[in-house]
């Protein structure tokens, strides 16, 4: 065979919008956007069916849609290769279009991680709109490509980046959210506040129990809920696709996926939602930072009580013990390609990377959180 | 909730290398590039397994490299979603790092569209290298981004593109293919030269036969090979994510997709491996063209000598009926959003593309095929 080498170059164009809207308004129809069929399917989480089918079916209605509804109950036990297969399936039968019928998916963070997963594989590829009905879905997993699925016990271990055509974030669906969704949506803004943005930081400590208690009815809801969307933007509009490994959005992921997928099948420890997770892992983090001197200890308190005022644990079992806080950051070394890449705090809305985390100092850092949780 | 929009843009740049090389032989370390690690994960298929694995554990051997074989009976049948699981179970348990540690897929274009997709999903994509080991992995698989699996009887209806990093043509594994298999690699080879190169038609109606009977030793194969695959890298490199649907690599494609998966599960009919299913496909659309007076009839006839010369099949029963020819198109209609851009040859090297074929003229040209197919 004689020599020959072919290279082959090409780019990748994306965009999409993020916009707010009252999506269900019969009046409105930027969920009809992006497509010219009269077809549609639509994929709603169990939860929310309960709550919003009937308004759900009545906009299809008035504008005429032949729809075809998918409950799924998407909760995090059920994030799987099973359900992802079952929806497959729902498309397949659906007899989908490979372009003009935007599969329409409404749900959390979870329904819409598996939703976007389904519509990259089906024909390689059928666009998608995302309505996050949760706090952490319009914050966080509605403003990146990320879908997922959870596989062999592990957190999202298998997925792709896939943006969406269009997120519409309508806040009226926080409205019927249990208390608990609303703190663990607030876990993730802290995270955004703490690493990136002291003014958001600084709402959060002022306003946040107000935001909480009020489900996002308070004056400063709005200005939070842009902030915590702009700083996401902000971080993966350069990195979508993750080549660079030093993520300071990976703030409060580092230790956080496999403690929270643990304590869901573990009787012996409260389980843990997704954004409870990443607050303690914020406030971990931050301890270390603390004693490594390069962050003060009165803003580790104010995050602790922060967190606190929001409905957030501010300790856990799992973060007493080093010996699985250690598997978690071994996991998370393989996720970053053999680097620790361990974002901390250097003050409040800026953070540098660690690369040389010890197992001492895990055990030193679990016992001074132990003991500042106490004090709060 | 105030009025706002944020728009995401970003671009994703891809390079990725096909580069003819010898590729087991322990001087040479190709193989190793573009991974720092001394770990590997290598998907091997079974039938390779029994001619090369002696070969393929010697190279790893040699340059010290902490391998991990997994065989994979890589066939048509077996392209399915239960197989992609069972690699990615195997790729968590090698704990495979995110970037430095390549799988090295080693197979015909069944293998490497599988480990591709799994490549793709196991922590939102790692890199992977493909070793082509047919003449369709070589001309055809090995050049493109797709990666796919089966789904309740449609080819490949599950899938991504993701490219690998590199691609290696190694044309020593052609001396062990079975004939079948270098016909099944001709009929893609046949394809190209219909739809784009002159001149590589007139070396497959000219040589056609030897190629096929040396096993690609005579003179004309490497620039067979290059032909085939430079025509891949032009239609591909400005297209790798489909935007556009009027491909005109889809030439023999519009019908051959249902007909090869319902074939291999029909015992009344003869199987058909995807090269003979697109060489039918390609001869069918010719007579097609011809029908309409947009090809002379001495083209067709070189067509369908040329395939008959290459062991390539000129009719099939499937291809005699009508309703199942109708169902087929209605499919790749779905698959390209609606329209039936049906790719036909103008002459030999040019083509056009249709969007008012008629169930009328399906019924005729099945009747032509037929009777031209006694006459070779």
């Amino acid at each position: 065979m004689t020599e020959k080498t072919w290279s082959i170059k090409t780019e990748l164009s994306v965009m999409f919008i993020i916009k707010k809207s009252d999506v269900f308004n019969t009046k409105n129809d930027d969920l009809l956007d992006f497509g010219k069929s009269k077809r549609r399917l639509v994929v709603v989480d169990l939860k929310v069916s309960n709550l919003y089918l009937k308004k759900i079916i009545k906009y299809f209605v008035h504008h005429k849609i032949d729809y075809h509804i998918v409950i799924l109950d998407a909760v995090e036990t059920m994030k799987n290769t099973e359900t992802l297969l079952y929806l497959l399936k729902q498309m397949e039968q659906f007899s989908l279009s490979r372009r003009s019928e935007p599969v329409i998916a409404v749900g959390g963070g979870v329904l819409l991680d598996i939703v976007g997963l389904a519509c990259n594989l089906y024909r390689r590829g059928v666009p998608y709109v995302r309505v996050p009905t949760t706090l952490i879905g319009i914050v966080d997993a509605c403003v990146g490509a990320k879908t997922a699925v959870n596989f062999l016990d592990r957190r999202n271990r298998l997925g792709t980046y896939y943006p969406p055509v269009a997120s519409y974030l309508d806040k009226n669906f926080l409205k019927t959210l249990e208390p608990v969704e609303i703190s663990s949506g607030l876990g993730e803004i802290l995270k955004m506040g703490v690493i990136k943005d002291k003014r958001l930081f600084h709402l959060l400590y002022t306003y946040g129990q107000e935001l909480y208690e009020t489900k996002f009815e308070s004056e400063q809801a709005d200005e939070v809920i842009d902030r915590a969307i702009q700083g996401m933007k902000e971080e993966l509009e350069n990195n979508l696709w993750e080549k660079n490994l030093e993520r300071s959005v990976d703030f409060g992921h580092s230790f956080s996926p496999i403690l929270e997928m643990r304590s869901l099948t573990d009787d012996s420890v409260p389980s843990l939602t997704h954004g409870q997770a990443v607050a303690l892992d914020v406030i971990f983090s931050s301890i270390l930072s603390q004693t490594r001197k390069k962050l003060p200890e009165k803003d580790v308190k104010e995050i602790i009580m922060t967190a606190k005022n929001m409905g957030l644990p501010v300790f856990h079992p799992y973060f007493g013990n080093p010996s699985l806080l250690l598997e978690a950051l071994h996991d998370t070394v393989k996720h970053r390609n053999g680097n620790q890449n361990l974002p901390i705090p250097t003050k409040i809305g800026e953070c540098t990377f660690l690369n040389d985390v010890t197992s001492e100092e895990i055990k030193n850092v679990a016992k001074i959180m132990k003991r500042m949780s106490l004090y709060v």
